[in-house]
């Protein structure tokens, strides 16, 4: 499966100084398959041009508006014109933009949480089915080779029958934030009902139903705000339920000074139990009742086809976050050379997260911090095809 | 402070074949403070004999019944006989046994937890102030060097105000156990309303209230019996609050197959945090916002007089759990040898847990066990003085 | 300092296959300033029109031979033809490849080891002074952030006077290779005199060079060939002292079965010592006689320009092998965009192996194969402008 | 295999503030099957009395002089007279200390280095064939159970051939020790001729043999004096070769700040390798050329019985440094219970060190350190029976 030309992609969002941009244009660019070539960086003109420069655009592809971007690039020749677009943007924008550009027939890699409210995640459930667009989400921690085989292991009954989790996601960035700070993750215009939760609860959400299979039936959260001058919880610790008998803890935090990043999932069956960690991410351990502990290594030939498929370089030379991030990228370039080329794609290149994870990320986040707020369990039960 | 003989105890249990018989004779006799006289190990007879002998007793001061034992040792000139008790039975006897001692004015060293009803843990409180004795409950795991530091740092303002804490106590030896294996921990009969948390989840929040200082007001559990063939729960998941502003994750569990013996705590204040393993007990982290990461060791002289004063052998050379144990031996040696001497003991002999604190213990079991069956939260605020 | 283009480069070397010119495209694509539109990729022109094609090269870029390509993209106008050539070609072929593009003064970044001779090794010294070309060797362990922190701590006087060296690079893959392998790095005739010490023992000691600043003086090797049906050392055990007074051990091994690619380095001054792994490279440890031991973490505002100036991602999101192979890169289009633009490169892009590192490499595996054939120390002195 | 009272023993050394008499007195009193009786410890009287009533002796038992107890107790009924004598005096007592209490049939644990000279060790072994008496030698190391595993997985080909060793013993205490600090480590007179290399080096090269079953056939070692102030070399890299074929690097420090007590060990061999710390002794890494990374870990079932055997506590609970001690003495209590029983201890409880380890010890280090004065390889056979 090849055609004669990288695949092209616009970016909005990602303007100077903006993190989240830069890795996504590094992940894009990582393997030589997929090339920017335009993009609305900021909703100032000036920066978006000035970007556009930066990363040697071309000045007809530097648009000043999404909306202009959506249209213009629909409009282009289909051998000039980009195969996707990717949302960089604050969360209160993907909705409309990601609309913007289905509705032109455009694919799109975009950021989570999807969207605000659960109606406009359902609503691009709708849109996507319409338009026939790939659409990937990037909980972008399912990247990780090992934890590709963590999923294989569940699936091949290593673990036997799931108990429990503990799935944690402690970081320490706003332990310390003052009022003025301005933050653009604590102001709810732009960053919806949820900090914590939003920015990262939902991404262990999303590893724990990635690597088990099982989906959340009812959840009890105990959330909370530990600094001043903002309403939103930078704290979350929940109980959780599963729909395959698996129960246990998620919890997600921005004030566990001295916490990094720590992402990181135990998972207990009957017969072994799993333990993967962000921040090491390259190592996979296996623990069982009475047989000595087991450490999975990215890159031998022991590990399975999924674990395979999302490596670049051989063991012991450490792959981190933006290959992690790339492997969505690969997979969604794979995903439409197939289609431009009228043939399959290898099954694991449709390991991404789609539009519908989109939506359960939404509707969990609204649901943990419903449940937080009455100090009540809520039903978590949700179909976003049902809508 | 010194009398010119070692301190004399007997124990009750700790017969053929029990691992924390053995523990307590150990952690008894590794400082050459402590001699072993007496002993009633079994119930039955023959045993208890055989087991005299093993350790080298006088005959005579082999007994067949705890009865037996408390009254004839109290009736030894004082001189001989014992100056504490050490409890290693199953749960059920430690009441009976510690009050039959007591009203002899026999100190006594007690495993965890307490009683079975807060009835009887509030008589014993009664009991050792009426007869004015030393009475020090195991919970071990206090006696590590670095827990004692980890105390003294919080002690002293270094992480600030405590908000988070996350302590796990996750073992696996019950995850593949049949329901013919006539587990004693899993019979109410003998174990009490609860198994995990009354075996090992009240060891976490000993050591969460011994490491802050702060007292649990509320608390919400999540339990459950993974295994087949009995009742009592085997895994439990909690919220928790605290009465200084304090909040979290603890959770234990014995059907986590694969972990050991994996006590661990995380404690966030808005200035640092610490961290700490037992299976790895030398070793306690300090981490910061914007300061690398510290990992103070065991044995150093940058640490607190309380971290020395538990301390054998220098640093490098790992101390491990009997070390920690025989703390509390060699506290309660110290504490009795001020008395027989009628001079003070140091301050940090002190330093073991009390007849109050389980009490505590026992109220916090009978709590969890009562949230998770009802579902609710339960307020914790207690004082065991108050009966 | 910018230009209105990305750097443009070719590869001689790294056809289907190999997977170190993956790597070097990796790499030069990651910071989305510097592109592929040449190749020369297989000494079979049909598999080098296949790997042109895959990279979606223009047809008329992609090479019969590596003469051919130097020639002729000299030919080329300036605003087309490449800034500089990538080496990713077995060892023999490094001299002539090198020397075809720096006669045409095309910049070059080079595979180590350099040459095979030292007299080849002076002569390319020689040629790019002449031309006055940029040239890049890429001993890309130098390019991890926390290594260059580790030489910023040294020369900050953090260790102190500096001690003793333990560096180790052990690896696996040849414990079990057979005879009938073929595995090139084994043959003579394209690998050269040496295996372990050509291959990886030069990254271990350009790495202690390049942290400590401080050249060999006298070495010690005791070398062996473990595998059967082949001449070449696969371990090395070497002594060896430093002009600074700094002395210890440097070990390589390629028959250490189970280990992947663990090259560590411990460095121990008179006031602190320091330890960097880089399987886990983004962790700095550093260690003193009487204070907590502190972890360095990369991606934190503590640390040095060096450090931060070779940082991509924020703390906790791990940066890996490709990432610090691509500081190589950011560093060479860095210094050739200053060229092009006629201002002066930021100081700390000048930070990567030029021709004289690759020089004293291929000085330090002939003294170690000569040191440990004839069982003899052997001087280090040596100074590669001095030919 | 059982006597009606408890194994004693007398110390020779050890008064005040040893640290390592301390050590031998808790290791032999942990498993309660050993009781100090009689005690010369120290060569001024008062100093040994104030010990003796410190430790609760008898007073008629502690004595003014070694030679005075050797006698002293050798004169007392036998069902009063101590087993065996522990000495724990510096260094260049052991040898007279030794040879009195072997004269008077009386058996022997000792600290290590055994003797100063090579002449003393052998006539220490000659005496003690000719008095029939059980001699230990306090290579405490090889009491860790995880050491015992490894032992038994090589022996059982686990590793297949071996071919590699790389073992360290890195220690940092005396890395800023002033020339008025008066250590006895350093003073040749009792000390000996050597102090790394005597104090820990010895060690190191114990383990290996311990583990590997193989002998030194020849080594190189490059010796050094960092510190000011003093002769004996504080810090020793050696390359040495084994009689199996085994090779590599043995290396012992005293100066690198930082490292508390480190002694470590990687063995390779070309079917598997395994990797073990003392720092943190509960844990055994096996690896395989392409198969998991394995965690072997104390207390388990699926280890051996050699492991089993110096085990106490179940998995999880950590056992430490004193632990591991305590197996030299349980060993040769149930050896001299054997004897004085008539019967036969079990073929596990003979694994301590001998007399003729001792000597090989003796050896090695006098080899060593004439290796690097001489800068020359020296040749290592040697039968300690064949003086």
């Amino acid at each position: 499966m090849e055609i004669d030309r990288k695949i092209r992609y616009g970016m909005v969002g990602g303007g100077p100084g903006a993190f989240i941009g830069e890795v996504h244009r590094m992940a894009a660019a990582l393997d030589g398959k997929i090339e920017l070539v335009a993009g609305s960086f900021s909703s100032k003109p000036e920066k978006s041009r000035k970007m556009g420069n930066k990363l040697h655009l071309s000045e007809d592809r530097v648009y000043t508006s999404y909306e202009e971007m959506a249209e213009e690039e629909a409009a282009l020749p289909a051998d000039e014109r980009i195969d996707f677009v990717s949302i960089t943007t604050p969360n209160h924008l993907h909705f409309p933009v990601a609309k913007a550009f289905i509705e032109q027939g455009i694919h799109v890699v975009c950021d989570k949480p999807m969207t605000h409210t659960i109606e406009e995640a359902e609503e691009l459930c709708r849109l996507v089915e319409e338009h026939d667009v790939i659409f990937a989400l990037t909980h972008n921690y399912t990247g990780y080779p090992m934890v590709k085989e963590a999923r294989k292991l569940v699936a091949d009954g290593k673990l036997g029958t799931l108990r429990k989790v503990v799935v944690e996601y402690p970081q320490g960035w706003l332990a310390q934030v003052g009022e003025d700070d301005n933050i653009w993750r604590l102001d709810p215009d732009r960053a919806g009902i949820s900090s914590a939760v939003g920015d990262i609860g939902s991404h262990a959400e999303n590893l724990v139903e990635y690597i088990t299979g099982q989906k959340l039936t009812e959840l009890y959260a105990d959330i909370h705000s530990f600094g001043k001058g903002y309403e939103l919880e930078d704290d979350a610790n929940m109980l959780v339920h599963y729909d395959g008998g698996l129960r246990g803890i998620l919890y997600c935090s921005q004030v566990s000074v001295g916490e990094e990043n720590d992402l990181n999932i135990r998972l207990y069956g009957d017969e072994a139990s799993l333990e993967w960690h962000q921040e090491n991410p390259n190592y996979l351990r296996i623990k069982y009742e009475d047989a000595p502990e087991e450490v999975y290594k990215r890159g031998n030939t022991y590990l399975s086809d999924a674990a395979q498929f999302g490596n670049r370089i051989p063991q012991g030379h450490p792959e981190g976050f933006i290959e992690a991030f790339a492997n969505i990228y690969s997979n969604v370039a794979d995903v439409i050379t197939a289609r431009l080329s009228g043939e399959e794609a290898n099954a694991l290149a449709h390991d991404f997260p789609t539009v519908y994870d989109g939506a359960h990320g939404v509707h969990f986040i609204n649901k943990a911090i419903e449940s937080g707020k009455n100090r009540k369990w809520v039903d978590m039960e949700y179909d976003p095809t049902d809508g």
